[in-house]
């Protein structure tokens, strides 16, 4: 078996496109930490894979956290003088600060401005505002219109509800032979902001997609929920499943052209760590590899001290650092179905990676096994000297001790030539696996 | 608690004039490592710390060695044909080779020659010798005014004596709430010398009266005695203190403009050796960080072997390496007020860091705590960036194992930060130190 | 004890001199990896060491291989249409594949042509071929030689046998004080190749020679062995024997004028890693350290998982790399005496290397002792200040854990240095060795 082999039979452009219009199918939704548009975005995915569906009611404590009364809009809108909508949530779901408490009133200008956020370095840009837990409401517009506005009195009405409700999070569960899971997880809270984070929702979803129905050495766990809040509830429900998780990544903001950004994970040199540097040093992409630090998306939670675990988050442009990050200008038109495809790729390359790091022994470890008589030195073709010396490589490590991604790292050959080079030798008869292995092609 | 604030109350121009000016009242004592010079030196840091003066008879073993006779001198001189002083001890202590027998005689200038030292590089100077186990007489005088002797006789006299006495050293002990103690050390063996080591006495008396009469966490341990000799004899008459002595500094040549030097213990990576490069790094001095060697001050003792202790060694200009070093030119205009108390500031920012090097436990280390409603979450200010970061980067690594310097080093962030984010924390009930801590202000 | 002075002693032209003469005797012997050629030059080394000679049957299974038949081969040729040899055997050795097949026949060049084999990047060259484990024949030739054979009939004749014998290979064994062993093996069956590896057979024979009725504190092994079937054979005939290596080292290419280097055993860190590691840096000639990789000689059977010695190769050029390699120019004029003998000196200070590497612990572990009273602080000769440094270096680290080695690391003092001060502290009564030690000089 060889995922990334598999996966390249669907042509780049199709996967891309496919995960693209995935993306856009749910752009405008408008989602927040609680309410319809989570529960609207869970149906969507649930279309493409048997989510299971949880819902954690308002007053319930998480943690250090209690889950907040659920939050639903249905309009929003300034009207002008004229009684024109001069900024109207149907346009744009970012024109309201999230979790806006309802008002419905008339006021002057001045009395206005302090609810009205804009960005004044980027004029034509509509900022991404929230107020989750400090009741509040406001709009959020262009600087350039913020600016044109006259004085005079204003209609202001938001149309939302602050009730006892839940939060609502969805996950879907793949057994492997192992119980040790390997875990997925994107945040589901953001309204329409595309890489921010719907890049990470389609490419979960096709990943989840492309491993059902396999026989794998893992489960994989795949968590749809909203940020902070929704991470933290999911450990505070899941307490034994997250013992489980040896593996596990973020994935956010993978959809836009930047290189590639891989977080590592608290623990700085776990499995994932090792295996995400590898995978993207073979992947031939531009990348960077980023020290853990406790900012940044939900690795904060599973990375808390009590959990530690194993999780990093995997990136193209970096949150915060990108100026079209938390505007309207993270719109559909910032992410490219050829970098959504390339960073699904990624993905799989690591499920590989994973499935793959087998740790061998050789049937008989004294000395060199004669490949010659095997055929299993090869004198000619292009790969025939890479091939021949991941075959030392892993016949002279392959002592119990050294995995396959280990023996990678050490001969410095790309893992793809480690992983066919194990699969000649096993066939051969000459390694064995340490433990339990499903590779039994 | 925070030392270093409260030491920059004091003006350092004040801090500086006062060292300084102790330095310069000790100076013209004639000390050597047994005699009156040596006590006249400690009752002058017993009118400022109460001082535990001890007494080591001539003759003891001290481990490989034993405490030589007492050496006193009471005047020196060489007086040429005409009954002129031209050589005088009165003049500057150094003319006299320290340890020198005593001797009255006329001689001519060929017999009296192999008796005399100079600096033919600095023509100058006047050299500082010692011969304290090796009975022998001699005169140091500038190479100018060698070069200048006439032939004939020459009337030499050291009116010095040696005799069965004691070998004088003196201590001061502050008890913290652990058992565990801090060493400082300065050697007080050198004559009319500043830099080497009036410098390092001057601090560490100003730092024993700075923390007598605090609550502290360790104990601490001030001890004043000659160098090797005098180290040996300390050792060897408190070998169970030694055992508790868990850092420690050696104080010398700290009161000239050169940039910091931190020597490292022999075990190179001691809780002393990581809280003075962090301390050094913050301080924005220009310092440089020097393997441990054996050879230089008293750190070789408390390094050798059989102790192995985590002491290091604190210089501006390294011992040896300046052309001043152990002539006539360390004298008070080599040291400069303004330098002493940056040093100062150093040993108190490192009394600061190893005080303040608590760790910490989350009360409850699952995900994080909401910041947000405790008022923790700094939205405003040119420090809020820090101030969060620095909370965020506690809460995730208190875990029992990090130290708040290990977190300092962790983050890249200043350790005044993280104090003071750790002290937020603590008071918002986030955060237990582990073991005793006195940190409770 | 000291054998590189002793070798010193020596003029190096001499030496060099005498490595030169044994490898250009045995030179013009036409060996393979079993055969007549292996016993005449296991018969010339046994003029000089008393070597033990196994032999090993044809059919004997050794670990994954066989022992091949025997060849043996008395004649080769090609003639052409006028009854000329074009092609002669007695000329040079190379000139037929190795383990050719015995052939008399006459053919067109046609169906010639593909047993004959040529370089044409160096045209003037016979390339160096084998063909052990594949029955085939064939001649190699110059490139320039092969371009002017005319069309017509030629006469082919290798009058060579393969027949049920032995494989013999040769070791000697020099017993020391401990029953741990220091391995070197050279590989004897290239036929006439000078760097590879006339030069390392030379070298090991006369360390054999030098190291001969010595004391020593390690027992010593040569082994002279066909290339990898060779060492296959000895390790699987002495397992008990391999065990007891604790060092090794490959002999391979030490007599061209190429700058040295070291490839490390496979755990990379191993004592005579960091021995060969120094005694390069302190022997002053240009050299690089290699990493371990599974190709190379023998030391990928030495370094097999099963029994990971810590085995590493000694090269001058490195193999496969230099243009001569495997080459008819790689002759008696590419090595050099003066290249041979350096080789030489560098594995005799490695033996004194490993003899002097012992641990000492300070009889008395407290402080210093007081050298000056010993006369063992020298004021005075050229090389005073090592002298003293060396001895303080030993004194402040002889805690047991640290051996003459890693003093000299540390301290980056020459290796020569630390062994000298370790004397005289030894003879001082300073120190005591840790376990059994020989050197009661």
């Amino acid at each position: 078996m060889n995922l990334l082999e598999e996966l390249s039979r669907n042509e780049p452009s199709c996967l891309g496109q496919e995960l693209y219009a995935f993306a856009a199918s749910i752009y405008p939704i408008c989602r927040s930490i609680t309410g319809d548009g989570i529960r609207a975005t869970l149906a969507a995915i649930q279309n493409r894979i048997p989510l299971n569906v949880s819902d954690i009611p308002s007053g319930t404590a998480v943690f250090d956290w209690t889950i907040p009364r659920e939050w639903n809009i249905s309009d929003a809108y300034i009207k002008n003088a004229g009684g024109n909508r001069i900024v109207d949530f149907r346009e744009h779901n970012l024109h309201v600060v999230n979790y806006s408490t309802p008002v419905h009133a008339v006021m002057p200008l001045s009395k206005l401005r302090p609810h009205l956020f804009s960005l004044p370095a980027f004029p034509d840009r509509i900022p991404y505002r929230t107020t989750y837990y400090e009741e509040n409401w406001g709009f959020c517009l262009s600087h350039r219109q913020l600016q044109s506005l006259e004085e005079g009195e204003y209609e202001v009405c938001i149309d939302s509800s602050l009730a006892d409700g839940t939060l609502t999070y969805g996950e879907y569960y793949i057994p492997g032979n192992s119980s040790d899971e390997v875990l997925f997880s994107s945040h589901i809270c953001h309204p329409s902001l595309a890489n921010d984070n719907l890049s990470g929702i389609a490419i979960a979803t096709f990943l989840a997609q492309f491993l059902s129905g396999r026989t794998l050495r893992y489960s994989y766990r795949f968590v749809f929920a909203p940020g902070t809040i929704g991470a933290i509830s999911w450990l505070a429900s899941n307490r034994d499943a997250a013992k489980r998780i040896c593996n596990g990544l973020v994935l956010t903001c993978v959809g836009d052209e930047g290189p590639f950004h891989y977080k590592k994970s608290r623990r700085g040199n776990a499995q994932i760590d090792r295996a995400m540097a590898r995978v993207l040093r073979d992947s031939g992409e531009e990348f960077t590899l980023l020290d853990f630090a406790p900012y940044g998306y939900d690795e904060r939670q599973f990375c808390s001290p009590g959990f530690n675990l194993s999780v990093g988050c995997l990136m193209r442009s970096v949150w915060g650092t990108f100026p079209e990050y938390h505007t309207s200008a993270d719109d559909l038109s910032f992410i490219q179905p050829l970098a959504l495809a390339k960073s699904a790729r990624i993905c799989v390359a690591l499920v590989d990676s994973l499935e793959s790091d087998v740790r061998y022994v050789r049937q008989n470890p004294y000395c060199e096994p004669q490949l010659g008589r095997r055929n299993l030195y090869d004198s000619s073709g292009p790969d025939a000297r890479t091939a021949n010396l991941a075959r030392l490589w892993i016949l002279n490590l392959s002592d119990g001790d050294y995995s396959l991604s280990d023996i990678a790292e050490r001969s410095g050959l790309p893992f793809s030539a480690i992983q066919e080079a194990a699969r000649t030798l096993r066939l051969a008869g000459l390694l064995s696996p340490v433990g339990a292995s499903l590779h039994d092609d």
